[in-house]
């Protein structure tokens, strides 16, 4: 029998589900709003409906499901399929025993559950941008700045499950501005897309909510939504840069909402990050996320994947 | 036959040598300028030179040398043990066959190299301030700033060997300073010794050439020399702590000569680098290398008792 996987993508506002074949090829896509504000069981109750919903299609289609691969926003003890710690985004997701709940719920027994950013890394390392790279340095700019360093295909979670956070490193440009964790003059409060709303509402007097707007406003002429674009542009990649210089990996992949604002942002952003490089990493391939949105999926399923391999 | 390793350290000003036995066991240090300005001929001879002598006294002792491990300065190609490239310190020292030269020339047919500040942290890993911990970043503070992230005893050279070039991240305090690199703004450019006596000497009008000179004048009340310590090692520390939350690793390590100015030096560099941890990394043990001027040694001699294993 035929056998295919269920991926889940929990995010902060939208849950997405598919199948997705040992080829990587993905169907049956359809997604429901977490309701992030609701508890961890409203969240999980969501996810283990739409994956039960997929394995009545794939049965009916006669094929067998192998696994649940599931792409979680927050910190996710891989091992454990346990979330750690999260924002608010999903209020009291910390603690939530995802991996189980969800083997209870889904009526699939085998559940492998890992960090979005990660999934979404290791999707574009398996069939994206990085297909064929021993090692990928991975870097998702959006709502914050997330990363993931995957090798030989499998993700580097760190002692502490914490690899990847990317967003709090100090950035020259960064000086003073506040950070989510509660630090100040990291990347993510200079680069990621509200801090270049921000960034562009204090310099123009402008009350705008989308990075959107602001690239409208660039693409129209607007000096301070294009400068406001730029220096978040440059603090990304002068930081991937010298991050390339420490990790020395083979690609860089970017990713993220942020890539939307097009070469307004990304020419700015290479530039600078080439600018970091050592001599040895002057070919070093930059490149920009293949999989789109459903590379997370992707991701998800491969871990199922790889461990029935 | 009771078995015993070569190790060298070749390193700018001096190369040492010294037998290391199987539990990590340090005897018979010698060292000898290096011929650097000479070219790699002369390199190869001095360090040989030592070589073939601890062969001589192994033997006389009735010891078999399994092997000789080499840590030299230089980007170092451990696979094949080439040297991609390095400083002029080591005049053409890029290009040399470092494994084969001192295959053919020492005596001892097995031979392996890497780049001595991988060394240095395999040495700290196996039997030093990073002993039985899963994952080490290693930080050396001095003339340069190297550092070596080091996963379940191996190094992670990166796609090119030249993973571990953490002095070339672009900082906060960096603005527009020159680096050795030809970027500027970089780590290494504000916090390596030279650094913080160059800041010293702008500051002061003065002309010290030495660290322990600027030292010295901090711990009779010289603000301005207690000032520029403090400024290279919060750069430092800010700095690691912000590639502490992406590595996530179980233990941080920091080495090299600058360690040598004390708590002076060490307290704001761990100041600024807890400032920068994510919560989750709070218990993050940050601490000094233990192994001292032998530390390249012992790595140098695991390298080889590793592969006999």
């Amino acid at each position: 029998m035929a056998q295919t996987v269920v991926a889940l993508d929990i995010g902060g506002t939208k849950t997405a589900a598919a199948l997705v074949a040992s080829d990587g090829t993905v169907t049956d896509v359809t997604t429901a709003p977490t309701p992030g504000d609701q508890g961890p069981e409203a969240i999980i109750r969501v996810a283990s409906g739409l994956a039960a919903d997929l394995l009545v299609t794939a049965t009916a289609r006669g094929h067998e499901v192998a696994g649940l691969g599931v792409g979680s926003a927050g910190v996710i003890d891989a091992a454990t399929g346990r979330v750690l710690s999260a924002t608010e985004v999903l209020r009291n997701w910390a603690g939530t025993e995802v991996r189980e709940a969800l083997s209870e719920l889904s009526g699939i027994r085998k559940v492998v559950v890992d960090n979005d950013v990660h999934a979404h890394a290791v999707g574009e390392s398996w069939l994206g941008a990085a297909i064929g790279a021993s090692s990928a340095f991975f870097v998702a700019v959006g709502t914050g700045i997330g990363a993931s360093v995957v090798i030989d295909g499998e993700v580097w979670h760190g002692r502490r499950n914490v690899a990847g956070h990317f967003g709090h490193v100090a950035v020259p440009h960064g000086g003073g501005m506040p950070c989510v964790c509660g630090g100040s003059g990291h990347l993510e409060a200079v680069a990621a897309g509200p801090a270049m709303v921000w960034s562009y509402n204090r310099r123009a007097g402008a009350d705008l909510t989308s990075l959107v707007d602001v690239a409208h406003r660039a693409a129209a002429g607007d000096r301070l939504a294009a400068m406001s674009i730029d220096i978040g542009a440059r603090a990304l990649g002068s930081a991937v840069g010298g991050a390339a210089n420490l990790l020395d990996p083979e690609v860089v992949v970017l990713g993220g909402g942020v890539l939307g604002v097009g070469a307004r942002w990304w020419e700015p952003m290479e530039e600078a990050l080439r600018a970091e490089l050592l001599p040895p990493l002057a070919d070093l391939p930059v490149l920009p996320a293949r999989l789109g949105s459903s590379a997370a999926l992707v991701g998800a399923a491969r871990l199922v994947w790889k461990e029935l391999s």
